[in-house]
């Protein structure tokens, strides 16, 4: 494994080689939840172009099961997906998705929203977990501080995340050690900087996570909603220059420009597929200016459902090459919409997809002289 | 257009010639009901081999409407499906999906189950449906009799089907003949035999409907539930040798089989969909046996959600070739159903089609010295 960057200027553009393959940055990664893009088969995200995706450590530990992964040689092969695969800890879902969980020092229980049984979650364990997974890029297990957060809950949720990143880093390399990888074989491991929005937090949180020297960062508990991007900069600025950093489930469009403008190389996040869903497909309008402060939009929202589309025999996005808009028109789409045809949601998350790569794509071929503000 | 049958022996099997391309018969039409294979898009239809689909003029004609199809030229541009289609003539949604409905020499009028609204259809407004979807099959609007049916109430159906069948042929020549359209680019016209199980109201129709002189015939109102090979071979040992029969609706692998062994070229069937959705899957396990009495299957179907696939990691079906065969497992697509993700009705459906559409191709290569008894 290795991060190298190529430059900074205008924004950092790098390649991330991994055990399944190599990742140029910035990038995009589509999430898999629980082992499949919704409703896109590993073949419609090849032809995507996608290079890495995303799954949920939280959904696979149910189901299919760790036991069921380990034996039969990890997700890649379950899914039919050959190339890179970054999974979260299952943190964020602990605290967003069960209703009943309990943190102490050791771990946190929580209850399954599936069987509602019982299960335990350690820092070890979810390094376990991940190497069942067969991931590239493994996540620490963290404690997501509610939102709004008082300074002491956020402190107090933090030490905890650092001792449990700590932790992770030790057994994380044990394994390494046992099962003698190499470090061109071996998976990453990325710390999580927590702390809200309280910049002493953060700092603390960001100079604990590099002195245990992770191979990259996530910056998590960024709401998508507020204005995010001067915070977002304050964070990479602290951050060591020669490891990828990764705004965790964030954002729209513009929320991602931004970030890359100010220095982050990963993004994830549900709103492609899940505005997909909602009929509201991105059409791009310009190319995206790198700024750190998009002021116009580069692209439009078609709420597929109005009227206006009704006898309109264009392609979605006529400059978009995508399976979608090179085989259907926007009033065909609304049809499927309308007529709640399960084709829609196929078709639309594969345009929606299709929008954030592309545009990802735009980011990492921007020269110096292609900078517009 | 053209008809030609290549032989009759071991089975029927021939070319019939439309305006959008070339069909071999025997052969099986997946359902685009509303202008989309359930969850599939054109392109994977088109890659599963079919040569032509179904589609209804009684959704068609609500939604989009016809004023839409008419403007837009037709449903092949619309849905961008580019090979023949075949649509039937709504007569059995009104019976089987509306609440309200009222048959008159005329024509019947049925409540729309979207939106309420009450709309009239006549033999020849239906015609003219038809011509605005742009079918190359198109069949006549008929009384499908409920089942059980008595004689007399079957008779009355019957004779306002042959009314409406006559007055259809009449509608349709005169805007053939209105469009300056020739034998080779003209779509055809089937009529559809009625008559419930009664024989001689059976042989009523057919004669009847021959004496008009169709481009082909269906037999309508036969369910696919009861033992109906022998009462589908008295029909079509009526029906004229040189055109091609369409049994509508039916069936399952093995009376489609039987169907074909007592001389019918044509089918529709919602079941290699809808037992997707189900979590059902065909798996061959032999090759079909062409025979009036199917004594063993040909199959089995296996249910996705049991247990004993949880840890099976062949290929669905080892010997398909489609999709879904040869990118994913048993496991994967158990754990797909189990987690319902949405991508399983997709990776079911073009399975199940694909399965339809093997056993036809199969029946079409069929040569004296491979039938088995």
């Amino acid at each position: 494994m290795s991060f190298k960057l190529l430059t900074t200027n205008p924004i950092r553009r790098g390649v991330l080689t991994l055990p399944h393959g190599k990742v140029q940055t910035p990038f995009f990664m589509p999430i898999a939840t629980r082992g499949a893009v919704k409703s896109l088969a590993a073949d419609d995200v090849k032809k995507l172009g996608a290079e890495i995706i995303l799954s949920n450590t939280y959904h696979l530990l149910q189901r299919p099961g760790l036991e069921f992964l380990k034996k039969h040689g990890g997700l890649h092969g379950f899914m039919g997906w050959p190339k890179p695969i970054l999974t979260d800890s299952g943190g964020f879902q602990v605290f967003s998705l069960s209703k009943y969980r309990k943190i102490t020092p050791e771990g946190v229980t929580f209850q399954s929203e599936i069987d509602g049984r019982k299960i335990f979650l350690s820092p070890e364990k979810v390094v376990d977990a991940q190497f069942a997974i067969g991931s590239d890029i493994m996540m620490v297990l963290d404690v997501c501080s509610p939102w709004p957060c008082t300074h002491k809950d956020a402190d107090e949720g933090l030490n905890i995340t650092l001792d449990w990143a700590r932790r992770s880093k030790v057994h994380f390399d044990k394994i390494v050690k046992r099962k003698k990888l190499t470090k061109k074989n071996r998976p990453l491991i990325f710390g999580i900087a927590q702390g809200s929005l309280y910049k002493d937090l953060r700092k603390k949180s960001i100079a604990e996570l590099t002195k245990l020297g992770f191979d990259g960062y996530g910056i998590g508990g960024v709401a998508p909603k507020k204005k995010i991007t001067e915070f977002v900069k304050w964070c990479t600025e602290l951050l060591p220059v020669d490891k990828p950093r990764y705004l965790m489930g964030v954002g729209r469009p513009e929320d991602i420009v931004e970030a890359v403008a100010v220095g982050v190389d990963m993004f994830d996040c549900v709103i492609p597929t899940r505005e997909a869903r909602h009929g509201s497909l991105f059409i791009k309008t310009s190319m995206p200016k790198i700024t750190e402060s998009v002021k116009k939009l580069f692209y439009t929202t078609a709420h597929i459902k109005k009227e206006l589309y009704t006898h309109d025999m264009k392609p979605l996005d006529p400059h978009c090459s995508c399976l979608t808009c090179t085989t259907t028109t926007r009033s065909y789409l609304r049809h499927l919409f309308v007529t709640r045809e399960a084709l829609f949601m196929r078709l639309a998350s594969i345009h929606n997809l299709a929008f954030y790569l592309n545009m990802m794509r735009e980011l990492q071929t921007t020269t110096m002289s292609s900078r517009m503000k």
